[in-house]
């Protein structure tokens, strides 16, 4: 039985679980800790913490599930920090976008009989702007929450039950829990996340570039110009640790579009035009 | 007083005039003229016509108003067929997608003392998909109108009034009017319209190819992926005359994307990346 739960930064993510554990039933304590004083008071003011610490330390010590919201190279200083105070009737989970190096200090720090558990996690629900005062209760509901455990961990028998009883909570949330290799994460994410928001951040910093200085013909566009660059204003603070820690995989999808676009200029008269229609038609009937 | 108009081509975009003017308190005849019968006959279901024409040449004649509302070369086809047949007290006017080639067309066959009046329109407004059965009276409210006149024009008393009175109900339908000149027209929808077609093409047509195989990893990217791609439904029917009109342009615009995203890709771990992101950030700023 989880009763206390401590979230260590509360920006749109972990104000949002807080918000969404409440409306999901959750009764037992919230206590949370954010970096600047406001994202903390915010979130408490919402509800979606009981308490706010002055420590984030000793918030995870007097918690028995901490739940880490913050950018992933925090979340891996968060990770050291705790591996020696928290011990093996706590469980830290975190929500990064990437996996791999998480899923690294994981294996070295945690997942041991005599210390705390480690469940990595990443919902894929977001908006393109951050901040407590955006937590919204019902962001996860039909989103996936992805989880990258290890299957070498050897959980003390109450880190065990806690890891059950967390991804109760997740799917009592309204999300689809699905299982996924940490590599295989990554590389996923690069084409369905990543990929996407480096796109509209480009595109988005081209057009103003072009168009920036005319902006009535800003509202020519429509709704398909204010789609494809609603994710332009997301903030680069979130998106550096991605693309330090994903940065082959990104890389490589990035090339690939080049490579597409290129194929698609050559072909503007040619029947190859039609293929990438009728390409990209398939890819929208899945949807 | 425009009283009788002629609507040829009754898909997402005439259906969508036809009673968006019924909406707005237009009174007068509503012929409709489609190439499948399926289409006309929806329009007409919808009260979008009021009769179905069989012979276009003859609706137009009838009316004084003629919206062509199909894709670019029909509209040319259009413009050739109809030049001989209507006189001074006919205003022709489209919903053309690039204007240079229209507008060419407009000065060669139209706009002198006892000619037809030509006005170059285009609606930015759409949707992904087309088809009568998607119209819908609210679809230009709030959206520009672009007009692309010629300065030139020479029209008769009739031709210049049903000019004035085809502005004003396009207003009155809650469009946004702006005049601009027809290269330029070209050149901006490059940026803003065609180049985010052409990217959610190429993104989704990749990505059908990537995780195509995978349904279940399409959800994992949420809003974002879904927006990013939304317009990787639209049909190659409609943009192969915008590919083959404005070719240059839209070659051009892809180029220049192209680059940025080999530069962003090659600064993935550089400062480089947060002027990407803040550039970026101020283009959304503005919308």
């Amino acid at each position: 039985m989880i009763e206390r739960i401590a979230i260590l930064g509360t920006g749109l993510l972990g104000t949002s679980v807080g918000l969404a554990l409440r409306a999901a039933g959750f009764k037992g304590s919230l206590a949370g800790w954010n970096r600047g004083a406001e994202g903390g008071q915010k979130a408490l003011e919402l509800g979606a913490i009981d308490s706010i610490a002055a420590d984030p330390i000793e918030a995870a010590r007097q918690a028995q599930v901490t739940l880490i919201a913050v950018p992933i190279y925090a979340t891996i200083d968060f990770m050291e920090k705790l591996a020696g105070v928290l011990g093996p009737e706590h469980l830290l989970t975190d929500v990064g976008s990437t996996k791999r190096m998480i899923v690294e200090a994981a294996a070295r720090l945690y997942n041991t009989p005599q210390r705390a558990a480690f469940l990595p996690g990443h919902p894929m629900a977001g908006k393109e702007r951050g901040g407590a005062e955006l937590g919204d209760a019902g962001l996860f509901r039909g989103a996936v929450w992805l989880f990258t455990d290890d299957p070498a961990a050897q959980r003390s028998a109450q880190g065990a039950e806690l890891v059950k009883g967390w991804r109760q909570w997740v799917a009592a949330i309204g999300s689809r829990v699905i299982d996924i290799d940490p590599a295989r994460h990554d590389e996923m994410v690069a084409w369905v996340s990543h990929l996407p928001q480096f796109v509209a951040t480009a595109l988005s910093a081209l057009l103003e570039e072009e168009v920036g200085d005319a902006p009535e013909l800003k509202d020519v566009g429509g709704r398909a110009l204010r789609e494809m660059t609603r994710l332009g204003a997301s903030p680069f603070s979130m998106w550096r640790d991605i693309a330090y820690t994903n940065t082959e995989q990104v890389a490589h999808t990035l090339q690939m579009l080049e490579q597409r676009l290129a194929h698609l200029r050559e072909n503007l008269r040619t029947p190859a035009l039609r293929d990438e229609f009728e390409q990209a038609n398939r890819f929208r009937q899945g949807q």
